[in-house]
């Protein structure tokens, strides 16, 4: 049976029932449709939210297929339900271009899916849609200054920082040339599209409180220079406020429901890649004010989603979670010890003995942040109970927490052992959540603080451009911003084939973006690219509907 | 008072009791919202649409703020209410760029306007960014079979014809160069992006009659050929299905209420200077089976929107509209009659007698069609009441009907004689309407009657381009389509500065653009662009929203 197979199975309930789980009366929601409502901002009760306990579901060094992190959060939040622990699952939107390539969806699987996935997977409530439009918004007004002679800022093209965005995966548009076909038609200029999951704007409305806090980040967003060196922001081109009114719904986080009817919110949804990874500050509060257990996930591997949700948005909006789960797979740490990725169903203790140091610094990394981990095995049919074993004994050996996870089988009934580990250490309350490094050290410092400590890397070389914006950035007075990495999920390091725990390594900083908006810095590592490609097949070839709506072939 | 101060003080009616006055339960509808909802496709029942009544509301050549069709034709329905006959608008959905642009929104104004007018205008229910995602992947698709070497098609880049769209007004995207950056980023080739409402699959989905239809339409979409000359259509990429479920919502109308509570069902939304510019078939059909009286909109001038709804529209669902109203101001005669367009708010005969003769050849359009027209001056404040008289003595001279509709100050009150008139043209089933072509006529000939008939122009000169572009149409088989001409709505010819009734003119086909899923073919005439552009000050510097999510600005 396919996910979607066994998503059709599921009588779903009507979205008011759900709502009224979590102590929300019908009228207080917006519906889209049956299954689908968006939250008041009212629903935020900032006493509450600190009287709730937040767990992070993160991950090791995942295969290029994931390891289940979203899969892990709902079936654990089903387990927390199950055990009398009222909780919701707070998660990220799916990005559509991943749908048509080789990753699928992200609604979780088998057992544990948020529903109706075909809706969230498929621009659920247009969310994606409206932070694409403020983002091109932008573009198109600063290509319009740059055109236009009676209402100039007289902005340089050739420093213009901003590019454009496109839910798609779509490598021909990763580096293109605009403005071309005459006098009226723009200036010619070089620039280029990212994934949407990867705008600003996206990053914007996961950190920011309201929308009046929302108007102000869009307004800093830096844009390039004049030709007297002026450095240019949004408000400066006054359009802020129509981008802020482009976002009026988007910024409503929404309401779904898992496999077993309890509430799950979605809401905001970058790559932790190449973004901040995680889902909105506005969604997390939310979860938090109308449950006791808030169950959340931080994109790819600890290295990557877990820092950063624990650096920026945990700092940013006060947050301290109780818990980290550390989702693990035998495939993915057979991977790590060498074991070919076409074989990864095929016992072998070698490789996932070799494999485990990659979960060991994982372990260390959370630890780093004065949180108590729980490994949770994401047990896949082809495990066998030997590599299981292995695992469990390892834990065992290190005084870690440990718990095997058949949520994609069972739903929340195989996520028991894990939800009485996470109670456990939230009641016996050691954790004490401190972060990495301070905001206000220098750039260069709060990047090796996380290469070095959280990668493992020894050296950190900049190049020639990302020096240029390290002395950019303190020009603009930008240096006390949190840093957001883009590195690559498939290693610690900056390169992917570097598996397992790498040691000894240099991270190669090729430039740094500035969010000042979003409110961090981007330094870009190895040759991560902020637009993904398709296969050679991809996953479109397989997706159809019929006359009466049912749709086929997704994943 | 602007349009959104009326519109906010207007206490909306629940969506459900919309529907339930069309006969509607609160289940059959998909609530977005408490004022928006999406209509399923059993609401159509051929059999009373065959008895039902449709009107077609269009105006004269307007001048650039337009004539107010969509205000005429909401403030019809709401007369035609008042009157006792049970009638719903139906309506296109505004294009989000020119909302930034000099035009502003599309919902109407004054007293005849749609609500919620900012919903409506920003977003909506996403069918233009479902449109806009099912284009651009299948763009993205073209561009990875181009790049991949184990599943090519062997594409020539350099033949696709299939470009990308954005619903901005961004004229730097009209001609790009996409691909840059090395192999790992596709192949360099020249493309451009259109506005989204200009999109094939926006006319598809305005001519699909259901969710099997649609999926077969994308498939014949034509996108160029391989290097042996074998065309290639969007069904050899295996794309279809995937576009198709893209659209699964985006296909489903959607029902709202006009500001005296009436409803309004709203879909599609084309222009009808660069596509078929009316909403959809399944949109139409539902009003029809909904209501004893439909009113409904083409886009611009008559010689544009009404001449393709009844050509491309009427023929191809089998639908005769009963009678056909003509939208006339005072100010766009006297912009025809010589007028300067900044003093067309003064009292000005001469300049008005002098533009009679542009209104007059719209009337003679509509007869062709065997449709009894009826003239509705659409009264702005600043007309002089002696200026109202000429227009009513013309009327009365030529036996034309005629009606004054103050709809923008006093809503349907304002449209009672209009609504009467509609009535008694109706009862009286003088009309029958007859296409202006078949469409097995070849390509020119088609052409030469809707130029020749209907803009009144002497010749028609075709560019070396446009002389190749009719070759590829007949060794594909497509010349039975029937042609949907690019012009300029400034206009009856394809020179924005020839106003009133031009003579003698010729037209130039520059080039005619294949859309076989669509079914119709597109010559471009004169300068027309399909991507609009912004003007120096754009309509953004003025919008925002404030902190509880009230927008201001929006017009």
């Amino acid at each position: 049976m396919t996910d979607l197979d066994i998503a059709k199975e599921i009588e779903l309930k009507h979205i008011s029932s759900i709502a009224k789980k979590l102590g929300l009366d019908a009228n207080s929601i917006e519906m889209y449709g049956k299954y689908k409502a968006k939250l008041q901002h009212s629903v935020i009760d900032l006493n509450k939210v600190k009287q709730s306990n937040l767990i992070l579901v993160t991950a090791i060094s995942p295969t290029p297929a994931g390891e289940g992190k979203t899969t892990m959060s709902i079936g654990l939040s089903e387990g927390l339900n199950q055990l009398g622990k009222q909780t919701t699952v707070v998660l990220r939107e799916p990005s559509l271009g991943p749908v048509f390539g080789i990753k699928g969806g992200a609604t979780g699987g088998g057992y544990s899916q948020v529903l109706p996935m075909e809706d969230i997977n498929l621009h659920f409530t247009g969310d994606f849609s409206a932070i694409e439009k403020a983002h091109n918004l932008l573009a198109a007004i600063i290509d319009n200054n740059i055109q236009s002679k009676t209402n100039s800022l007289g902005i340089d093209a050739r420093t213009v920082t901003w590019k454009r965005v496109m839910d798609m995966n779509d490598r021909s548009l990763r580096h293109v040339v605009v403005g071309l076909g005459g006098t009226t038609s723009g200036v010619p200029r070089e620039t280029g599209f990212d994934i949407t999951a990867a705008s600003e704007i996206m990053a914007i409305l996961c950190l920011a409180n309201d929308l009046e806090d929302l108007k102000k980040r869009l307004g800093n967003i830096f844009i390039g220079y004049t030709f007297d060196k002026t450095p240019v922001y949004a408000k400066d081109l006054k359009v802020e406020g129509a981008m802020a009114a482009l976002l009026k719904d988007a910024i409503k986080p929404n309401l779904v429901q898992t496999i077993e009817g309890n509430p799950a919110i979605i809401h905001g949804g970058p790559f932790a890649n190449i973004a901040q990874g995680t889902n909105s500050v506005i969604a997390t509060r939310m979860g938090m004010s109308l449950s006791d257990y808030t169950v959340t996930e931080a994109g790819f591997g600890a290295d990557l989603g877990a820092e950063k949700f624990l650096d920026i948005k945990c700092q940013s909006a006060g947050l301290s979670p109780k818990a980290v789960v550390l989702t693990t797979t035998i495939r993915a740490l057979k991977y790590h010890g060498g074991a070919d990725l076409k074989k990864l169903t095929v016992e072998n203790i070698d490789a996932l003995e070799k494999g485990l140091p990659n979960l060991e610094k994982h372990i260390e990394n959370i630890k780093l942040f004065g949180i108590e981990p729980v490994i949770a095995i994401n047990r896949f049919i082809t495990d066998a109970d030997a590599e299981i074993e292995i695992i469990k004994a390892y834990a065992k050996k290190n005084n870690v927490r440990v718990a095997l996870a058949e949520v994609w089988a069972k739903g929340g009934k195989g996520a028991l052992d894990l939800a009485q580990q996470v109670i456990e250490i939230v009641e016996s309350s050691d954790s004490e959540f401190t972060p990495l490094y301070n905001w206000d050290m220098d750039v260069k410092s709060k990047i090796e603080a996380v290469a070095t400590k959280i990668y493992g890397a020894k050296y950190i070389d900049y190049s020639a451009k990302a020096k240029r914006n390290l002395k950019t950035i303190e020009s603009l007075g930008l240096d006390n911003l949190p840093i957001c990495v883009a590195k690559t999920q498939k290693s610690l390091s900056d390169n992917a084939k570097l598996l397992g725990r790498p040691r000894d390594f240099t991270i190669t900083v090729r430039e740094i973006e500035i969010a000042a908006g979003a409110g961090f810095l981007i330094p870009i590592t190895g040759d991560m690219m902020r637009m993904p490609g398709l296969p050679a097949h991809p996953a479109s070839e397989n997706i159809s509907i019929d006359n009466d709506g049912n749709i086929s072939g997704l994943f």
